[in-house]
């Protein structure tokens, strides 16, 4: 049987001759990423074949010369007739290592944190003296703590988990009746999340931040509202599907469910250990606040929830304001009976990522002036308002500004050309790389960069199109495509480089953000000149350059100060909701106050978009010179 | 390393000198129970050694002769320099094929079945429409079915758990929004415990018993009150302790009691298998109702609650009633959400198995009558009273009456002599063995009859003691003990005896029980005249002979027409509570209407107690000629 060894690692496994390079590389325990889950569209599989040969029948997108090179795509090939060597260029796991360092400087505003007096989290700590047993009294001791817990905390009815109750007798007898409850009181009834003899110096808590591609998770000091540490790794979802479209279909049955539901559990779990590790080996189980911001698929998947009819009509998701459930339900190593919030959704793509991102901005100060949020990574969620209304709506950007369907394209980590400008004279670009390091590829930010600096000097045209005059040395033209290099190829190596089709992409993502907003606008009879704030949510806003976003028209050319960035503002607003049930109501009203609106039905929206797949626009008014 | 072989099955393993034979038994998957947990007291784990030789320091209680044929205790013995064969005489695996076949015959009288108007188990199903959904109606899935249960159920909230949310979005959709739910509702609230898209047939529901000794689980088809089947199988944790206080002793640890719950759980779940298996297949997760009746300790240990408190001062349990918790929660396998019902406890020794038991009797009924009620094991309960008041107490018996604590008892199965007579002129014992065989110890009710007969021919005297004149060639004198051989001893065979020392144990049992009742009756100044009806539950009351229990003193002389026997009144009890609320309801009333006495603190009982160590007692009055 062929011997198929992965490199750098070295891992090998042996495998059938027709075995998919996929499956000996789960067989050999080495980590590919299979971002569009195997259906050759996203490139990120690629794999060379450094000794040795492999099968395959089509390579999706791969271009001319990386096959000539070597390389193919996991997903598509199969183990040949004889043994190979096969290199993955950039490992998950070695991207990771720089990742949550790149993401460190997502940090939360200060002034956002909650006052002293707002700290409330959902279960909260209370002292309860519980009178000692009398021979005969006919009373058990759960008996005794309710009556006491409903006296103390003025309910009429208790609510003991089994984890509690199992706990009850011992905790009642080590401090003399005297224990400590974390209890969550509403509508006459205590819930008890946990009780303990002494009370801890500390009360722990964790807002996380589910996203599609990472998954962040902040401790956090519950009792002064502070961050005490955050760990930011990828989804393990991510070997499942790039997109929550591609998650979505891979959840097709109730075991794929239940294993992207492991895989997030999994991803956070992994964090609560280094969160708790690395910060004085704190118990897991003292662990009794948890929140939870997550996109509607995102949602449903932690839940295990199947996510199918997000996609299908009426587009209908499973829960819009989401129940709390249990930490041991949810499978979360934290105190089994601590209720997790979870953020409401609003629509099939605008979730709970957006209701929470909110409150970093003047939609939750209850602004008579107009407001502007968008969050973009492969889908666009955008919303408008002040204290009368508030609408929302989603956009599918594609991947290209988190660095997806672009030949080159790379996530903001290590090797990742963040930022270019092209000299007027020779054309050449000069280029900054994310760690320094050797260019591997273009990420988000360089992207915008690159295609505006590429625009301004004529290399490409208002559609995009490459100048084929022979005017400029760096664009190499094969056939119906062109590229530009920006870092010339060498001998073993290919450079990096843009194509039009990359160009392409990015102006679809653009014109659907842009259109979206002007669709939004047009909705409710107004326009750019009434936006007072534009706030731009997530890894993007805070990368981006918004004058060359303004010269490629993906922003509107509003004053630099109407700008915001609101960094990673579904962690924050996780956080804020941690800390306080002021937060969390103000979430649960913003998004029952937001009307969410579907593109695909509004009739405007297709002309729009047509209109700004252009650099900048073809509406020169929005754009004058 | 010496190798030991365990007959008759076999089966084997390689133990260093000096591993006890406990461990070396487990460790070739041998099953010896360990009643006593390893103190070398009760001599159930009497191995006997065909070749080689083992080594042991003390051998407990075990008898000369034994030693000398070359019986051990496993629980004190050692694997010695060399190998070992090793014969388990009468193994849990062997007894346990004939075992359910003796409980069999403990049914449920058909006229305690609820009739049909007041069947209502705890999960009750409903069929309920909910709207489909539309486009951008900013509804969830779990919008629209809450809207629609509030509705159809009239209440103000619904508590959907996670597992139904899951299946929620499917089931929704399966039957056009028509769907079946099976809710727990009460306080506003409905607790929505499964949903299907289509009404099973059959709606299956469980009630357990767990005893001690046994557990007991009926399969019932709910909406007809009817018991499907049942099975009984000895309750794991016996190979941990026999009686409730060894268990407690071995559950000094939180991983201790985890390993009780777990077996227990276990035991329950093989039986809840068994039953779905040979009724057609049915699937686990449709069983929606689930009672169980248990002692305190059981039912503290099935939730995997500390049960050490219960024998502490002031001997408090840690439930008196018992909230309800998830299957799941528990570990059943069945519906994960439903509910289970758990039948409240009184006392530290008057249980749930005791409230579930008075269903079978005119306690429940509201009787003027004077009743009182014994279930007697290793320990006896006792409830006295009619609709005016209500006492409990337990006391203890100690295991005489299940074989325990007599050096040839076995419990009432295959081999175990049921029924003794001595013939007045020769003195030699003719008897009746379980299941026809082979002689091969005594059972409670072959005790009871051996006793009385020994009594009765003059054997022994009132206090018990042997005649030692030589007059019963029966009589076997060694030292200060003496014994009676039922069955002679041949070659290769020890025969079957009682000892003088079992006969001390007997009547401290009788003594126990009698004097219990007389002081519950003393402590409201009534005596055994007033009493109309004597009821006696469990197996002991199905095979005791009532005109011999009264020679010996252990029960009263009212009219036979007094006595009534119950059976399982604990598994018909936690029947007729999974089947009606009515009698949750009436089970709940009569508990909170029992008065516990402590008899350890009533100082009356010790003197009653030495009268009754006396056949038929000391107090002829009670008894006379």
């Amino acid at each position: 049987m062929p011997e198929i060894v992965f490199l750098p690692s070295g891992k090998a496994c042996s495998a059938a001759s027709g075995t998919s390079l996929q499956e000996a590389a789960e067989r050999a325990g080495v980590n590919i990423a299979f971002p569009c889950a195997g259906k050759g569209a996203c490139g990120k599989c690629l794999v060379k074949i450094e000794r040795g040969a492999v099968d395959f029948d089509d390579n999706g997108k791969l271009s001319w010369e990386l096959l000539n090179e070597g390389f193919v795509l996991a997903c598509r090939s199969r183990v040949g007739s004889g043994d190979a060597e096969i290199l993955i260029p950039f490992s998950l796991s070695e991207e990771q290592g720089k990742f949550s360092d790149a993401l460190a400087r997502t940090g939360i505003d200060e002034r956002l944190y909650p006052s002293a007096e707002d700290i409330s989290p959902l279960a909260v700590c209370e002292k309860i003296t519980v009178a000692a047993a009398e021979p005969l009294d006919g009373l058990g001791d759960f008996d005794r703590f309710s009556q006491a817990a409903k006296k103390r905390l003025g309910v009429e009815s208790v609510d003991v988990p089994l984890e509690v109750l199992q706990r009850l007798p011992d905790a009642l007898r080590q401090n003399g009746g005297q224990i400590y409850v974390w209890h969550t009181t509403g509508n006459n009834r205590a819930y008890i999340a946990d009780i303990a003899a002494e009370r801890p110096e500390t009360e722990y808590g964790l807002a996380v931040d589910i996203g599609t591609t990472t998954v962040a998770v902040a401790l956090v000091d519950c009792a002064r509202a502070k961050i005490a540490d955050t760990v930011t790794r990828y989804n393990e979802q991510l070997e499942r599907g790039a997109d929550v479209i591609s998650r979505i279909s891979y959840a097709k049955n109730p075991e794929r469910v239940k294993e992207l539901q492991s895989r997030v559990v999994s991803t956070i779990n992994l964090s609560i250990g280094e969160l708790c590790g690395r910060n004085g080996h704190i118990p897991h189980e003292c662990i009794r606040n948890v929140t939870v911001a997550a996109n509607t698929t995102m949602t449903q998947l932690f839940m295990g929830v199947n996510p199918q009819y997000i996609r299908l009509e009426p587009y209908t998701p499973a829960v819009m304001g989401v129940p709390c459930y249990s930490a041991g339900a949810l499978g979360l190593s934290a105190c089994p009976s601590a209720l997790v919030w979870i953020a409401p959704n609003v629509g099939s793509y605008v979730g709970g990522d957006i209701t929470a991102g909110l409150l970093c901005t003047d939609f939750a100060a209850g602004t008579d002036e107009l407001c502007l949020f968008i969050d973009v990574g492969t889908n666009g969620e955008i919303v408008l308002g002040n204290d009368d209304f508030l609408l929302s709506c989603a956009c599918s950007a594609g991947p290209a500004f988190e660095g997806g369907g672009i030949e080159m394209g790379m996530r903001a980590s290590a090797g990742a050309i963040e930022r270019v400008e092209i000299d007027p004279e020779t054309h050449k670009a000069a280029y900054a790389v994310i760690g320094g390091g050797k260019p591997l590829g273009i990420c988000g930010s360089g992207l915008i960069s690159l295609v505006a600096e590429l625009y301004r000097r004529g290399v490409i045209d208002q559609r995009g199109e490459m100048d084929r005059t022979g005017k400029f040395p760096q664009v190499a033209v094969n056939g119906k495509n062109a590229r530009y290099y920006v870092v010339p190829p060498e001998e073993g190596n290919t450079g990096v480089y843009i194509s039009e089709n990359d160009i392409d992409n990015f102006i679809r993502a653009k014109a659907a953000i842009f259109s979206a907003c002007v669709t939004m606008l047009n909705s409710v009879e107004l326009d750019f000149d009434s936006v007072t704030k534009f706030y731009i949510a997530g890894g993007f806003g805070r990368y981006i350059n918004i004058e060359k976003s303004q010269v490629l028209g993906l922003l509107p050319l509003l004053s630099e100060e109407s700008f915001c960035h609101v960094g990673n503002s579904s962690l924050t607003g996780a956080f804020m909701a941690l800390t306080s049930k002021k937060h969390r109501d103000k979430i649960e009203a913003l998004a029952s106050r937001i009307t969410y609106i579907d593109l695909s039905t509004e009739p405007k929206y297709m002309d729009e978009y047509v209109a700004a797949m252009f650099i900048p626009h073809t509406d020169q008014k929005l754009f004058p010179a």
